[in-house]
């Protein structure tokens, strides 16, 4: 079983992803919470290259595949190796991020962002992803303050980078693909306090795992 | 014009790429030479994440998609806006060393490194591929001797880790894809002496850029 979180910045993903993991492992799942960029060390350093502020030529192709490598090697060694011996595995953001990143929010051909996914990830769907869905003027509040509260001078800076109509077609584009797969795609409403947030998750979760206490 | 020079270690590309460069100009074509691993930043970026000692748990996949990220920056950012201003474009390795490398000679699968090439090189294929022919002996055993003039200790370790058959099934792995793509390939005896291997490789330019003289 491999669960995603999804959502725009400061929507709760890792904030939920603990109380997940507990509610798993209180239903008597062995549970493994990771996270993308995977906390591997190449993923690590592939990461650096992504985010070096002096990589500003960086082609939107060498940017996907970069992201995809990060991706494939978090899968081999962390994901898959944690399947395998029968772990659900809870993955705070996957492929569903790339997509609306790169392609709803960027603007790079969603096909080929697909196709690349299919070549490189074997198709590794998530059986369950659950998206929470907020305002990006709430997410990116909260973000804020979150930031503010370690460091001014990064918030500022992040703001600036970052717009609000990027974040918006952000949201967008993680509801065209839920609306796209039902089936797969849970659409949890974020805009609560974290209890209230919880109590939802979890609701979807005990229905999806046929716990009903 | 884009033309791409291939062949196993010591096979005489980097020794031949100056005299093409040489004999393009003096035919009055404005050339540029460069080579993969590119000479982007970011290119050599990711080689040390590809190189690095400490990343032997790399997966096959995520190898293959940081060669090929290299290889998007390379063309985006030198390649294809010098094929733009109208150069002839001389490269030392592309695309065809990775389906020898990591398919022929590793074992990746073949189809998988061809799709993901035309999805993220959209297909950028040399006009004219010029392949060094020569045993694996005799090009190990110079470029042995051009690393153990600089540098014993290294020519020693480059010789543990890559064995004789693994550049048997590159050359061989070369060999096929010429065969397969007649047209495009050019294979050079490259067991000769520098000027004659030279004078080789000139035979073909004239004759590819209909130049007799
Ligand atoms: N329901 C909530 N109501 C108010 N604040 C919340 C709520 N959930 C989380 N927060 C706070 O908002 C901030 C962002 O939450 P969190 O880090 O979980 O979001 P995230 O989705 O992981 O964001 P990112 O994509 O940036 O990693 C944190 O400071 C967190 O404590
Ligand atoms: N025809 C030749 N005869 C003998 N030695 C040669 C010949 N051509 C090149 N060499 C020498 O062999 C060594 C390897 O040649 P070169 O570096 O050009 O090969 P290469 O194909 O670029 O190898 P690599 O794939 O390792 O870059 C050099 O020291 C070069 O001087
Ligand atoms: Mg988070
Ligand atoms: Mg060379």
């Amino acid at each position: 079983m491999f669960i995603t979180l999804e959502g725009i910045e400061g929507s709760g993903k890792s904030t939920q992803i603990t109380a997940i993991a507990r509610w798993l492992k209180e239903a008597g799942y062995d549970c493994l919470t990771t996270r993308e960029p995977g906390g591997t060390s190449i993923g690590g350093q592939i990461r650096s290259v992504l985010l070096h502020p002096a990589n500003d030529d960086m082609a939107p192709g060498t940017e996907l595949l970069l992201y995809v490598a990060d991706r494939v090697q978090h899968l081999e060694t962390v994901v898959r190796p944690a399947l395998a011996a029968g772990k659900v595995v809870v993955c705070d953001r996957y492929f569903d991020a790339t997509m609306v990143y790169q392609g709803y929010a960027r603007g790079l051909d969603k096909k080929t962002i697909l196709r690349l996914h299919d070549l490189s990830c074997g198709g590794q769907t998530p059986d369950l992803t659950l998206l929470l869905d907020l305002a990006p003027e709430e997410g990116l509040a909260r973000a804020w303050r979150r930031i503010a509260s370690d460091d001014a001078h990064a918030a500022e800076s992040r703001f600036e980078k970052e717009k609000l109509a990027f974040h918006e077609r952000v949201r967008e584009g993680y509801l065209d693909l839920a609306r796209n797969q039902p089936q797969r795609f849970c659409v949890i409403d974020a805009d609560a306090d974290t209890q209230t947030v919880q109590t939802r998750i979890e609701t979807v979760l005990a229905h999806h795992f046929e716990i009903f206490s």
